[in-house]
């Protein structure tokens, strides 16, 4: 698809604005009940559904959940199957470190080892986040000859690695035996013919034995083992693939990460909707893509708080007004999965997804809502193709063929 | 896909069955009419669709009408387009001959030959399978050293030859030349570096002459040609893609043999519905999922008798409690393809497709019909995606990506 936006971009005034409710999506508690969002209420979303166009957006393939890495991706436009993103750049992205093209990352779990080093807990007694985070700063003096080494707390056991160094490569295998009993597996490349993976593997060893010595006092955590290695993912960016001047408004780090990832700018520092909304309106006219990612409709699902989620759909119902004034060229709003309260986890089920404009060919839809998506004009579709709709529905796409 | 259910695979206790309605959709007799199906009395069937979702199911592409071999692979999730079962092996399949490892199988078919040994009847005047039954013992007797060769009746002028050696391949032309008046044409390789396809065809030309000599007394088939040469295709079972310990139940050898090919066990010699739920009641507790074939629905379809398939689909519907009953995590009840009595064959018409779970997120349709189906939940899709669907809904699929 990037080689038909690429060859068919054009560019105008335009704005387009996509609001993302993290695990939008749901389900009832009950057989015949109504859904969280069927259950909110939301008289601005559903003013803008009945000028607008709804569907039901497939986050990866039909029966596939993903994590908020291949969610977002497609949001994005970009084929999770295609790209993907190592877990351990998808750690680093999700604590904000920015990864440079020269970054190898990699997750960190402290473990126990036994006076013969074997492992005796993988997870070092799930060790307080109070405990580890200064171990991150103990990790941070481990000295290589021209790697620059970062190390940063993630949360209880979990930490994250990252070798700055010319010719890194990612293919290198987990150290972490995945049992007991036995000692942390020696970093090694994927590919013994692979130049790039083996000089990650040999700084990840040099790293493991420092590390070793620095730790060797501790009582839980007198060890560690690493996986995920992976270099900052190639994606091309906005500008490139759109030509969109593309920015993103976003509380957590994960999202700033994955928007950095597809080259857009982050924008204020905002803490609540409220003030992400202050700094559309700020930076209204700096951009022609705003990307607006509202978290609580996930955690408050994750959390299997049905009523809760609810609260926060119309929270975000609230805010609605206060986009639609700015007069967006297109208005997106969509989430990256659906999270049902009664599954406290992300799902596969269809996202509602609702796409406004002059020319977007309103459907009969009344409501916004996961039933009435099922008829909504847009279809169920995958979700790397809603960009294609956005700057369709801007104005940015030429035709195709003459 | 494969490749995502097989890194995403969890193991629980659910239990799915799969319910396929051989050629299951079809048409109204007169324009505004109702299916076959929507004027079966289904009350069962309309039941569950009140708590599942519906949707219509594509067998390989939108126009595309596919036989049985691509109808099943759908379903049973294996893109049709890429796993191809040739004619020969499909054939054995049809008649309950399992293919094994060293097999090549292909079509045969009696013609007459004339005196200078050329096609005077491809069909050798059709004859009956009374008279052509006992051919396939005469043509049995070929010895060909080193080789197993298997010779099985099928209708009228047809059967099906097995070659069973090491190092064969089904890479050969056919020898039916498509017109008469000139002879069979020589079996050869398709490529001729192939070795495979060259030891084929060397034994197919050892086989056709001995079996001109065995049938030189005949009157009408004093020949033959063979056509579909094919290995066992080869497809990962069920187990190793979905992590499911998988069963047939089911009553025709063309369905077992295509169960048998993506590794599912063949349970009980059930010759009714009501037979093969005995066997579901039977196994109940030795199998994740379950294949249950209804052959009767496309034969009273392809016979053009719409009111014996409206019965058939009554008679289907009856059962239904009886599955119900068994409380299965998730229940699928879908055809391979339509077979509409109007057309009397298969036809390329989405396929009514009911999936019932406990996170389903139930659609507003409220029978179970062709036309309902286009409003439902799970839209229109391809048939390979409703076996990643059914594993979503059963919790046997991990998060795609963090």
């Amino acid at each position: 698809m990037h080689d038909l936006t690429r060859e068919l971009s054009l560019k105008n005034d335009s704005k387009i604005v996509m609001l993302v409710a993290d695990g939008l999506g749901g389900l009832p508690l009950e057989p015949g009940g109504l859904t969280e969002l069927e259950t909110a209420r939301t008289p601005n979303l559903d003013a803008l559904t009945k000028r607008g166009v709804l569907g039901g957006s497939i986050p990866v393939k039909p029966g596939i959940t993903p994590g908020s890495g291949p969610g977002h991706l497609g949001l994005f436009g970009y084929d999770p199957l295609t790209y993907k993103i190592g877990r351990g750049a998808l750690e680093a992205t999700g604590i904000g470190f920015e990864l440079g093209a020269n970054d190898v990352a990699c997750r960190g779990n402290y473990c126990t080892l036994d006076a013969e080093g074997r492992i005796s807990d993988r997870r070092a007694g799930r060790i307080s986040s109070e405990q580890s985070a200064p171990l991150a700063k103990v990790l941070a003096q481990v000295k290589i000859a021209g790697v620059e080494v970062f190390v940063e707390p993630v949360k209880e056991h979990r930490f994250v690695v990252v070798f700055r160094a010319a010719g890194l490569g990612g293919d290198v295998h987990d150290t972490d035996p995945q049992k007991t009993g036995v000692p942390p597996l020696d970093p090694r490349p994927v590919d013994p013919a692979d130049a790039a993976g083996a000089k990650t593997s040999a700084i990840a060893r040099e790293f493991v034995t420092q590390a070793r010595r620095l730790l060797a006092d501790q009582q839980k955590a007198n060890g560690l083992t690493l996986r995920g290695f992976s270099a900052r993912p190639k994606l091309p960016g906005y500008e490139e693939v759109y030509g969109l001047r593309a920015a993103a408004i976003a509380v957590y780090p994960m999202y700033k990460g994955l928007a950095r990832l597809v080259g857009m700018d982050l924008l204020g520092k905002a803490q609540t909707l409220a003030e992400q909304i202050d700094v559309l309106e700020q930076r209204w006219s700096d951009y022609d893509f705003f990307f607006i990612h509202f978290k609580y409709t996930d955690s408050t699902g994750e959390d299997g708080n049905f009523q809760a989620k609810v609260s926060r759909i119309e929270e975000l119902d609230a805010i609605v007004p206060r986009i639609t004034e700015l007069k967006p060229t297109v208005l997106i709003v969509t989430g990256d999965h659906s999270t049902p309260s009664l599954l406290k986890s992300h799902s596969w089920h269809p996202v509602p997804t609702l796409l406004v404009s002059a020319c977007c060919r309103a459907d009969e839809c009344q409501t916004f809502g996961e039933r009435e998506a099922v008829r909504g004009g847009l279809g169920q579709f995958e979700a790397k193709y809603l960009m294609p709709l956005a700057l369709a529905n801007a104005g940015r796409l030429g035709k195709f063929g003459a």
